[in-house]
């Protein structure tokens, strides 16, 4: 019923919007118009609520100050799009009872954060709404007579970013996303009062020199900044590496960069001679378009560090990522794809160009290339890269290997973890954060303890863990010191691309260095990745290589013996969290482990030594709250080794469906699959499929020079070739 | 790269077609000529291969012959829509390729059925294969010569015919589909042979009173039925229930309904004098509207008994139930929307009608109603309840109730087990079968052993266990003597539906009666599901009620612990199929548990008594080879109990987007939920929302009359009423 009379409240809009003549309008920006007023009458029929704050993220108050943040938002764009005053007053009243109260509540009772708020739980919060608010303000700031412009700058604007600011400089002068919500509040509010203080304070942060060096946040997040720098332009500098990679990962991204673009374009408008979004060389349009760039063939964000799956390039977020994209940063046409797909537009220049060119059928789909993404302010700091190719019926599959720094509080022990995605989405996971966003049942939506103690730990991501033991000892601290460095990327030949990079220090006196390639040829249906992964150094230690995958075993070249009980895995680091369900001593070379996920069928193939287990392990154990997926991993466990190699490939092939229950190429083609040379300079693998083709794969492993001149001899034949890999193929 | 060449054919022939003159077909029915046409040129490209059996399903040989009746059948159809001779060219020299070899052939080389095969590993296979090919035989016969007639019909399809019918008597003589399936094989090929004795065999099947009475099949199903009849007619009046339910369920209904209604469209063009089509008040046609209902609202089949899941109206198979339904049975609009989903039509009248009436905008949303099948030949074996309800967005929630007889060897042992649906799918799950169909890494794609020691058992069912035995013991023997009767169906008041049922033998000395409703109210977004089962009679023993849930547990108002270790939670009857993972002795009498799937929330609430104990348990113990799932449920355990009563209330709730991150309704509504009256002849119950609102629902346990007269003193209030139950709601 409701839905109903929403519906034919949304047709008599538009249609009066015809009458009206914003039926000028492209059709995506006019329904946008009509979808607004639609929300901002329900909500203006209610009035406006301002309950005295109390509760968590999910609980009332809450949510109450959250909608009040986004009708007034959107009141503000109606006034600036319709002129009809009934909006502005609607704004001005509803800001008049919050300045009626603001300064007489205490700060929030939960008491919970490193920075609790006022209005929220946590000053985030708090700045969240100061930034969405200011821009309402501005709407109707003109229209305001003087004495309420006065009275809402001194009773709630002002003593509100002075909260967010000076009363909370471990909050206000980070070089982090919360500070950059910060800034911009204080610096939105700050141009729309014309109050020089803020604007400046906003931009060049505050003097903070009192807090203590190592003071940390709730996710043990560093408060304050190597550099002493602070404000927004240092977070353009800081927060970015020079390509736009945004150190916390997508997920964070696209919460981080609202305020990035709403005061830089507020920046844009009111003081161009600042020139913020030419800034850096344009750093926002390549933030934009590293986030977009970083998602899987569905959509969804790599879930690398704490990320909660799900989150995609369609979320509302990333809307207005998406059309200032589009209009401050070269006008492309396959950003038009994006934007019919989230059908909505910002209600600004920005998203009426990217209706307009909808409407004139502008539109091209959306094809992010292979690229590997630099970390940290400089570049310097190792990186994200991603593999994207292509196999039968036009799907893709992206690779993606992480090698960046730590990522902040927000950064997990998995260096050189790789993750894999196709049409179907997730295939090798990873496992993102332990966490329910603003589901009030889990911890009131917070980060789980299990955050830390599973989704952080090194076991819970795709790749080597020694001595079950978590990288940098899962210590943010000895983190925060280090990166690995990518040696390799080469993805100019669509048919064979690499990447390939280093770690030190990950576990002392070793070096990690994983090299991964796609590999597409008729005889895949789908690309084929490799993985060659080598520690070297150190004493004997247990070497573990999980592979998260999806879906279920159907079959292994070898026998395994399942637990009449189960217990976990280990104590630690994650491993108390992890069930033995069986365990292998596979006694052949080739170990084949074959499984089904979404209809798709999957092999991996890894080369195995004497002595080898191959454990499957299942989630969920010492999870007190049922805080963990029940989620499934191999490991390749290798005992009592010190300089070692792994080798495997992950065949995607084949389909299922149940609608006609046949199977379509089931069985995985590999066969042969061989290290045949691993020493320093080099290591060499071959594999076969089983139609008689043959491979031989060559890496130089300490000379990544395109120009590089090799040659090494196999079984008596002399391979050269220059650069760092040779692929060889025999029919 | 072929779909391009695929795509391009496609373009091509229906251009063609246009030139042809065959466009005047509608487009769903020219299209689907088109692409039969590239397919069938495809494989005529290729020329037919005829390999000597040796594989199981899943492998080469099994597939190829698999492939070979499709591309016959499609090849035939050709021939008659386009008058094209080289498709009848291409028929005949593959029959002749088969007819060199099949005489000689042996029984298939496997010998691991009760009824091998010659060109399958079943005899099954085989009678697919002569039903389809039958039809590509019909359309080419009166253009073959006499001689290729004669050649054809002496060494190959009289053979054949012999062979599934007098050498193998268990498995052309049973009432069961395979036998459906021989005597449709036999009775067409007849029918275009004009050889009246294999007609006459088919619909009368013949003598096999040398079988023992009690052989089974395979799957336990028993070989000899009851009343000695066999043949197609036999089959017509013994597989359906008078309104058309299939004692197997819908998942084999689809599959067993394709002999009925090819044979029978055959005997109704070559034999209309008997009447099949409109045998028994035409029970195919409510055989196949009785299919189509038995679907979620996402259309997936309800997977009762042995059902793969995911197996749905818009299968392949399909297609013709509903074509057919249209055309021969009543020319229901409602219909066509399916076909439009399918998007594949009939090559013959009743596609073409489909098709036409689809052109021409006819089609309606199908919209099942609330409905009770019966169960067997007369009705009088218990049935299959479905109550479907709407909530808010016009999504619907459906509730089945299996109160029906054993469904011979596919059939489980779970009498009075529930499971709901709505627009996500599944909520809380039938397990279905253990089996990957036609995956041959799992046991060849055949059913595996944990079919019968975890699905079929009553534990994996949402039904109550006593004394961790299953339903009669989990012997067929035993479950064929008996049924559950239902008690109650009134679904006339769209507000409140009511699902009641009784058994009895289930447990020797022990009456199980269970009811649901669907109670549809403002209060509510979402129908909610109330549930009261009792049991009377017998000693103490422990009663388990399992709820198999999907998605992930967030919240219960009582402490639980979590175990360090895992152990099977029984040796036996399917509990030694299921971990332990946490346990409960919850001290209040209101026990909630609210969790999280796909979006929805969801609350279960229950009554709790003293020592009541509430298990959270996991699939996947004693499962050697990975065959099980790792699904959940909450086992609600009562101990040395003999008469006792359950009550339940499941709210559907709110909802959740990982694109916004904002939980609506996440918490439940029901408070105060109580057992106020528990007698022989009446149970009431009371239940309160968090908005003030109470109910109280009466039930007659005893007279189930419409116009009973029943009055009930409560709290010293009497309350009067007529008819099985009564709702009184206070605001």
């Amino acid at each position: 019923m409701r839905l109903l009379l929403i519906s034919l409240l949304f047709a008599v809009l538009l249609s009066c919007n015809e009458k009206t003549g914003t039926s000028d309008y492209p059709p995506m920006f006019a329904e946008q118009l009509a979808r607004t007023q639609v929300q901002v009458e329900g909500f203006m029929e209610q009035g406006v609520e301002v309950p005295t704050p109390k509760d968590m993220a999910g609980g009332y108050t809450h949510e109450v100050h959250k909608q009040n943040w986004k009708t007034l938002r959107a009141a503000g764009a109606l006034y600036r799009h319709t002129g009809e005053e009934r909006y502005a007053v609607f704004v001005r009243d509803a800001l008049l009872a919050y300045a009626a109260v603001y300064q007489d509540w205490p700060i929030h009772p939960t008491n919970r954060s490193y920075a609790t708020g006022k209005i929220f739980w946590q000053c985030l919060n708090d700045a969240n709404w100061l930034v969405y608010v200011s821009e309402a303000y501005a709407d109707i700031y003109d229209w305001l007579d003087a004495e309420t412009q006065s009275k809402l700058n001194t009773e709630l604007f002002r003593p509100m970013a002075d909260f967010l600011s000076v009363e909370n400089p471990q909050f206000f002068n980070r070089i982090h996303n919360h500070s950059t919500w910060a800034n911009a509040a204080v610096g939105m509010i700050g141009l729309v009062m014309e109050d020089e203080e803020l604007v400046q304070r906003a931009l060049y942060g505050i003097p903070a020199d009192e807090l203590p060096d190592d003071l940390r946040d709730d996710d043990s997040g560093r408060i304050k900044s190597k550099t002493g720098r602070a404000g927004f332009l240092a977070q353009l500098d800081l927060s970015f590496s020079p390509d736009g990679y945004f150190t916390e990962g997508p997920y964070y991204l696209r919460y981080a960069l609202s305020p990035f673009l709403l005061f830089g374009r507020m920046l844009g408008d009111k003081r161009p001679d600042l020139g913020v979004l030419e800034y850096r060389d344009g750093i926002l349009g390549k933030a934009i378009f590293g986030m977009l760039s970083q998602a899987d063939p569905k959509g969804d964000f790599f879930p690398l560090n704490d990320s909660q799956k799900g989150m995609s390039v369609y979320a509302p977020e990333v809307v207005k990522a998406v059309d200032y994209g589009y209009f401050y940063y070269g006008k492309s046409d396959e950003l038009l794809s994006i934007a019919e797909k989230q059908g909505s537009v910002t209600l600004d220049d920005a998203g009426l160009a990217v209706a307009t060119a909808i409407a004139a059928g502008k539109a091209k789909p959306f094809k992010p290339a292979s690229l590997a993404y630099t970390d940290g302010p400089e570049g310097d700091e190792g990186g994200v890269g991603v593999l994207r190719a292509t196999g039968s019926a036009d799907q893709t599959t992206a690779l993606v290997m992480k090698y960046s720094a730590q990522g902040m509080g927000h950064g997990h022990f998995d260096k050189l973890a790789y993750s894999l995605y196709n049409h179907t989405g997730e295939v090798i996971q990873d496992y993102g954060a332990a966490r329910w966003v603003n589901i009030d049942q889990k911890g009131g939506g917070r980060y789980l303890r299990e955050n830390n103690t599973f989704a952080k730990q090194t076991i819970a991501h795709n790749t080597l863990v020694i001595g079950q033991t978590s990288h940098y000892e899962g210590d943010i601290r000895i983190g925060e010191k280090y990166h690995p460095d990518l040696y390799a990327f080469e993805a100019s030949d669509a048919g064979l691309q690499l990447m390939s990079a280093k770690a030190q220090n990950v576990y002392p006196g070793r070096e990690l260095h994983r090299s991964q390639w796609l590999l597409t040829d008729d005889a895949f249906s789908h690309p084929l990745m490799i993985d060659i992964f080598r520690v070297k150094g150190g004493g004997a230690a247990t070497l573990d290589l999980p592979t998260w995958y999806h879906g279920q075993l159907l079959q292994t070249n070898f026998a395994y013996q399942t637990n009449n009980e189960l217990a976990p895995l280990g104590d630690g680091q994650g491993y108390q969290h992890i069930w033995l369900e069986a365990a292998a001593k596979p006694d052949t070379n080739l170990l084949s482990f074959n499984f089904f996920n979404r209809n798709v069928f999957y092999t991996q193939t890894s080369v195995g030594q004497a002595g080898d287990e191959f454990l499957f392990v299942r989630l969920g154990a010492n999870d007190p709250e049922f805080n963990l997926r029940r989620d499934q991993a191999v490991v390749h466990r290798r005992k009592a080794a010190g300089s070692s190699t792994f080798v495997s490939l992950l065949e995607t092939h084949g389909s299922y469906s149940t609608l006609d229950e046949v199977a379509r190429e089931p069985f995985g083609h590999i066969t042969d699959l061989k290290l045949l040379v691993d020493t320093d300079p080099y290591t060499a693998i071959s594999f076969r499929h089983k139609n008689g083709q043959s491979w031989m794969l060559l890496l130089s492993n300490q000379d990544a020079s395109p120009d590089g001149q090799h040659n090494l001899v196999i079984n008596g034949t002399t391979h050269e070739w220059s650069g760092v890999h040779h692929l060889i193929k025999n029919e």
